[in-house]
């Protein structure tokens, strides 16, 4: 796709300076701007590389006063990130609405009920009494099992794994490769010691506006759904248990793994690698450094990291001390000496 | 699938209360029991649902007293929750016996000997001179690499990988995405400080009645065999490098790592996030609490915490004397200093 | 394929001792050889094994003086570890360049530039303007974005995902269920406290000689790179976030996670499990161990231990008093009284 400079000045309601006529293709850092790109300045620290940039447009702040000469277009609006944002957008969404139709071989079983402007890649699979929104994406080799419901304008990157019952909400955005309503793990341990396993026949439930990040995987509940509420943001390689809820709008940084049955409220963010035991509930507002261990239930707004996760200011207090330790064993052991001598001269 | 209230009492040997004809084609739990589904009271604390439930059909324990009139088919056993399992079990193996056939496209070489009954999914791949037994289940995009065999029963869930010469027992599951026999960790550094990969010509072995979690990763050994034994539960996100062994009937939860060649005995009990150093010895019996870190060998029994791993008792008692730290500094600084003083009035 | 052992004696300039007509068709560990395998014997604590084993042929070390009858047919040479390294390596060579053609059915756009000798597999998706360079093995079940480059010789195991525009060197391993180029984990808070997703237009670039493990994450840069440099080696379940830079020839074992816009230098060696916060700078030749949680810049060559990460000898004196602490708890309590005491004497 390519778009004049002309068009996207009338799109942002900004001001031309330079040749309209200058089409791009695509965007760049205004650092690394080549030629048949759109960059943006809104950070003064990068205003030098304004007079040097190749890219062919600049979205630039309509107060700056320029202090040399520019060989780029510019395109003068209120605020240059915003609009350069607004326009990635546009263009985004202007190229997922490309993709549509369905792609052969895929394999759509016949009591699937599918929406309009639904895309389908090739070799994706989507089985019986399925429920695909409008505007749903579904990328090459997805696999969605039994009475899934997949909500309007919800997208499903390449190799996504749904198991069957599970539901997506809207605008939900899934990345490849994760995994969502894998059996719960759950044994019974015989006299033996070997396991029975107990049927997992809960299933998943993404609410609307929820991010899935790649790899991750989330199992289904025993009975009864796992849930991740609206909002709700996980990244890459996570590990959401059986029955767990995730809050509204809460976000989970990568490698966070979460046991079975634990609840976690709205507006939560966790670190990376944080992991929770199950059977605990976590309040709203909660912040888990990364790495941080969380074995008993949290109150809102708490601030923790370690483990076991203590206050935060707390730990980092602690940690300075830690280092310390083997410098305090010696004075501990000198303090024993003295008092003893001091003691024996009585 | 619809089962009638009176032929589920026949199976359980049960004794029906209410409407024997009444049918029931899902399960629910008592609490958020809805009409066509069949749920269970087993906890005592939840006898009040009994009378307000809308399944239409609920298993009793033989023993329990109404307290009120029920308006759902009561089923009388002499233990609830079992004979809902028992009832669970059947109704999955059903559902799965259902599972049978070759679905197209799917790709299967002409030297591979499969087994009776046998589900091979679309856009599954089946390499050279696999062998398949009777009952597995192989999911849509699964791919079998070369030479590999897969015993009698097991389920390959979609997406699962089997690079080359891998074995899966008898009565495996195998969950979405999971990788196995995948090349392990090893490269030769070179002078000029990059590095030569190690060909890596092992295999995978899983033993029966092994499950592993959604996109796990099982590396191959070097040479030789990766070995998860008889019984063994793997969760999500879990990594087993190269040449390591897992003990009969022992279960790691999700996200835990062990390095190569590392030896983990029967029976134990891995919590999330667990590392295991590579080339270490883990007996049997062995419990680690999650996030524990272990860089040596384990003795039999062993219950241990932290990282670095120690015993998990002294590991709290040092975790909440860690949280006092900060004090601790200052009162080692205040006895210092009444020390010296002590000291210089002599 | 087939081997006779005067052609393997030839080709490793080795002397034949014994039966050059026999052929072998798979390697084993001489402990365990069977016949028509070949094996070696470098460590001499394995030489019981030399008179024992079934393996037809054996490599040994031309010095090694026999002292038994041996009935496999030998092979010696100067290095027998090395012969058999350059062998395997061999072999593995012959085989990959086996697998040539584009097998069907698979996905192709019209617009794919693809070089000579490649391998397509089955239910594998090539998207529009991607680059295959000669040489390059594409398992099944991959996917390729748009734009993407991948340089000769380069191996995709199968069900790797690639997202549109990243850029794969030469002579790279990316193996089974690895996901390149998915978005960065990049949200801005809204007034009421949901999040805005913010466009994620860069790519990963991988440099040449990179190997990237099973089901490991790496996001695309928010604008610019995520940049894996030439010989750097990343290991199963890893996770790189988006802007981040792996230097040359770097080593990050399994499940390792690094938060965005992280630089990592060349030679660095980093354990399981380890944790980088964001915006930091590692410098080269740095080593973190296992579970290492690292907040800081860190300069070259440091080797650090525990989070936060401190320095390893320091480290590891600190757990040992750590374990102590509940003594030690004991002891400054008995100093405090003992002083108290000595003070209200005077």
């Amino acid at each position: 796709m390519e778009f004049k400079a002309s068009d996207i000045a009338a799109f942002l309601n900004g001001e031309i300076e330079g040749d309209g006529k200058v089409k791009v293709n695509n965007v760049s850092k205004i650092e690394e701007g080549e030629p048949g790109t759109l960059a943006f300045l809104a950070n003064p620290k990068y205003e030098t590389y304004l007079y040097t940039t190749e890219a062919s447009v600049v979205l630039i702040n309509r107060n700056l006063e320029l202090k040399q000469k520019v060989s780029a277009t510019l395109i003068k609006v209120d605020d240059a990130y915003q609009a350069f944002a607004a326009l990635l957008d546009l263009y985004l969404q202007a190229k997922s609405n490309l993709k549509v139709g369905i792609e052969q071989p895929s394999f759509m079983d016949a009591s699937v009920a599918a929406g309009k402007d639904i895309y389908l890649g090739a070799f994706a699979y989507v089985s019986k009494n399925v429920i695909i929104g409008n505007n749903v994406k579904i990328y090459p080799q997805c696999f969605i099992g039994e009475n899934v419901t997949i909500g309007e304008g919800s997208v499903l990157f390449p190799g996504v794994k749904i198991y069957d019952n599970c539901v997506v909400g809207n605008n939900c955005i899934v990345h490849a490769g994760a995994v969502i309503g894998s059996d719960g793990f759950g044994f019974a341990p015989k006299k033996d010691g070997s396991y029975k396993k107990i049927a997992q026949i809960g299933n998943v439930i993404l609410e609307d506006d929820v991010e899935i990040g790649a790899n991750t995987t989330i199992d289904c509940g025993t009975m009864g759904s796992t849930i991740i509420r609206k909002g709700a943001k996980l990244d890459n390689l996570i590990q959401i248990a059986h029955n767990c809820e995730v809050g509204d709008n809460s976000v989970l940084a990568a490698q966070v793994g979460v046991a079975g049955t634990t609840k976690i409220g709205k507006n939560c963010k966790f670190g990376g690698q944080v992991g929770l035991n199950g059977h605990i509930t976590i309040g709203d507002n909660v912040q888990l450094a990364g790495q941080t261990g969380v074995s008993n239930n949290v109150k809102d707004g708490e601030i923790l990291l370690g483990t076991p996760a203590i206050d935060f200011k707390l730990a980092l207090r602690a940690s300075i001390a830690f280092k310390n330790l083997p410098q305090m064993v010696k004075d501990v052991a000198w303090l024993q000496k003295e008092v003893e001598e001091i003691k024996s001269k009585k």
